[in-house]
């Protein structure tokens, strides 16, 4: 079940080791330890990324990730937010197509677990959406990432004269989202053919009566 | 933050204190210990239902709880079965109405938090839906009771006549799910009124080319 990310493998040869252990908290940094935290929470639940977990999986002391992390608190909204960054960045870059319909698709189907990558994303993903209903400062991440990726999906449907975008805008993220968990915790309900043909039909559903559909 | 359920006010005057103690295992069952854990997990999240918090919160020992279920996991699992059978029993009880969009409506509205129980019940739904990616005991229950959903809503659609009603049933639980999940973490961004419209919009697109509409 554990897989090989770049952090776990930082720290250098042992000859090294004296010198690391004299300024133990350059071995590591804030973004280092998100990366560990989110390979935590892929592999095993969000709720089994402690401090002590998370400084395992990156190979330092507790006292390194408390001198970057004074709350655990901390630790989560930071890597909250890089996932949420990350995931945020790869939907901006996506060439737009001639084809607005190729272009939603192509931005969507980085939300849906069509590959390992995507299938831990969206674990972490909708671990924090949940934990964010108890937690104001992750409900502050999560409502401006949601912000930000509907009012993209809603440009491009008002560009495209479809009727009540915005609410069809909501639905495409929506059905994305509630694809992703359903998919996520029952994977044989869900094949990635299947899901890829979902999100076609809601994109579909999504530009009828569109002026240039 | 706490609220009254039925299971807490169990237990009797104190004059029964002392026969209660001679059989502490009666004083408690799975339905109430499950009542207390979901009361748990909707203020606190399910990391919070630890055997001890659930205990205290049904007001027994933490042995009474092992007495029902021996270990963690087959507390959750009972857990979320109960709940899960709670909303699909409301589900199966909606009256059918005339009008099919609106038996659709009647229905998929008991799964959006429209009010404060159903707003508790999707917050504990969508984190056990995440407990279920990395625990194959919560797999199970889930993918049956999406089954059972997809089915159902399927078969209206059929009926209807409407194009590819697998896809769009599919298409329609999974967009109640990322309703419910995106307005439980970012309230602030999804109002009722605004829920209740997009559940609507969102059955409107599915019986699209439907023989009856």
């Amino acid at each position: 079940m554990r897989t090989v990310i770049p952090v776990r493998s930082y720290g250098g040869p042992l000859r090294y080791g004296a010198s690391m252990r004299a300024r133990p908290y350059a071995t590591t940094s804030p973004t280092r330890l998100a990366a560990a935290l989110l390979e935590v929470a892929a592999r095993s639940g969000l709720e089994a990324a402690s401090v002590r977990e998370v400084a395992n999986e990156a190979g330092v002391s507790i006292g390194a990730v408390q001198h970057h992390f004074p709350t655990k608190d901390e630790m989560l909204a930071y890597s909250f937010r890089a996932l949420s960054d990350r995931v945020l960045t790869r939907l901006a870059n996506v060439d737009p197509d001639i084809d607005p319909a190729r272009t939603l698709f192509a931005a969507l189907s980085q939300l849906l677990p069509l590959d390992d990558q995507r299938g831990s994303e969206v674990h972490v993903m909708a671990a924090f959406a949940v934990r964010a209903v108890t937690s104001p400062s992750l409900s502050v991440i999560r409502s401006s990432t949601l912000f930000t990726v509907r009012t993209g999906i809603a440009t491009v449907l008002i560009r495209l004269g479809a009727p009540d975008p915005e609410t069809r805008a909501t639905l495409l993220l929506a059905a994305v989202h509630g694809l992703a968990l359903d998919a996520a915790s029952s994977p044989d309900l869900y094949p990635r053919e299947y899901l890829t043909h979902a999100l076609h039909t809601q994109i579909q559903l999504a530009l009828h009566g569109a002026d240039a559909h």
